[in-house]
C-alpha cells in the first residue's frame, strides 16, 4: 500500500518537523527569554523556515502551549499509577510526595526559569493552573483509597505540603531531596493518622 | 515662630498630597489594573495636576512602590512584638500563626488583586520579596526565644505553612480563619514538639 505508506511518512516528517520547532522553542526559552522567541528567532534555532513554524503555530500562545505539554511530558508528571497495589493512606501519601520530589528534580531547571521570567510565566499560567489540577487529583486518590471523596481541606493541605514551595525551600537550606521528602512526610504522616482515628482535623 | 509654622503647614500639605495621590493609584489599581494607572489617570482620580503627582513621584515605579508600602501599613504587617512575654516555642508559632491569618484578613482584597492583575504582581515584586523577608525573620525570632540561629529547614517549614499558600486554599474550601489557623497548628506544634525531643526532624 504505497500511498499509505507515502501518508505515513509524510505525518512522521509533520511530527519531526514540530519537535524539533517545540525543542528549539525552548532553547530559545532557556538561553534568552520567552520575550526572545520570536518566529524570527525559533524558526532559526530550528533551522526552518519562519512560515513552517507560522504553519505548525500560528500564534506565539500555540507555541508556548505547545512547549510547557513537552516540558510536562519530558519530565514525567507521575500519575496515579503509582499508588498500584497500596491501600494504606500514610503509605500513599509517603509515594506522592516522593514521586513528586523525583518529578521536580528531572524539572527543575525550568522552575527556576519561570521564577526569573515573568512573560514565560504569564505564557504558561494555564501549565501551573494544570499542574495543580493534576496534583490535586492525585492527593485526593491518595487519600481514598475507597474511591470515596476525600475531605477538601485535608487535600489542600498534602498539596500545599508535597506542592513544590516547601519542596524547594528545603532544598534551598542544603537539605537532600531524600531529606526534604522525609521532612514532609513527618509534617503529614502523624498529622494524617492522628485525623483518622476521629475528626480529619485534630485539635491540639 | 511664624516661618517655622508655615514650613510645618507645607510640609503637612506635602504630605497630605502625596496620601491622596497614593490613595487615588490604589483606587486606580484595584478598579482598572495596574495598566490603567498612567499618570493622567492617577492625577484624575486624586484631583490634583499630572505635574503634581510626577513632582512627588518621578517614576511609575515610585509610584507602584509607594502604593504597595501604603498597602503593607493599612494593613499592620505584625512584627516581633507579639512575642512579648512568650517564651514557648509552640505559642510562639501558633501566636505566628494567628497574627499572620489577621494580617491576611486585613489585606485579603489586595492578594486577590495581584493574583489576578499579573503586571501588579511584577510592580510589586519587591513587596512579596520584602514580605517573605519579614516573614522569615519573624518565623525566626519564633522558634528561638533564646536568640539562638533557629535551623533553617525548620524556619522554611513555618514560613511555608503559615505564609499564605496554605491559609488562602482552606479558606478557599469553606474553612473558617480560626479552622483554617487550627489546622496550621495542628501539622506544626506537634511536629515541633517531637523535633525538640531530639533531631528537628524527626524520622516518621
Amino acid at each position: 500500500m504505497p500511498r499509505r505508506y507515502t501518508l505515513g511518512k509524510r505525518a512522521e516528517q509533520h511530527a519531526a518537523t514540530r519537535a524539533r520547532i517545540v525543542a528549539a522553542t525552548l532553547d530559545v526559552y532557556r538561553r534568552d527569554g520567552f520575550g526572545a522567541a520570536s518566529t524570527t528567532a525559533v524558526a532559526a534555532a530550528a533551522d526552518v523556515a519562519p512560515a513552517t513554524v507560522r504553519n505548525h503555530f500560528p500564534t506565539q500562545a500555540d507555541l508556548a502551549a505547545a512547549a510547557a505539554q513537552a516540558v510536562l511530558v519530558d519530565s514525567g508528571m507521575p500519575d496515579e499509577s503509582m499508588f498500584a497495589g497500596m491501600d494504606v493512606v500514610g503509605a500513599r501519601v509517603a509515594q506522592l510526595a516522593a514521586e513528586i520530589a523525583r518529578f521536580f528534580e528531572r524539572s527543575a531547571s525550568w522552575w527556576a526559569i519561570i521564577q526569573r521570567d515573568r512573560a514565560l510565566a504569564a505564557a504558561w499560567s494555564g501549565l501551573e493552573a494544570r499542574y495543580y489540577d493534576d496534583l490535586g487529583r492525585l492527593a485526593a486518590t491518595a487519600l481514598a483509597p475507597d474511591g470515596r471523596d476525600a475531605d477538601p481541606a485535608t487535600v489542600a493541605t498534602v498539596v500545599n505540603i508535597v506542592g513544590g514551595a516547601l519542596y524547594f525551600a528545603l532544598r534551598g537550606t542544603g537539605l537532600s531531596s531524600d531529606d526534604a521528602v522525609e521532612l514532609e512526610c513527618s509534617l503529614l504522616l502523624p498529622w494524617l493518622e492522628r485525623g483518622q482515628s476521629g475528626s480529619i482535623r485534630p485539635i491540639v
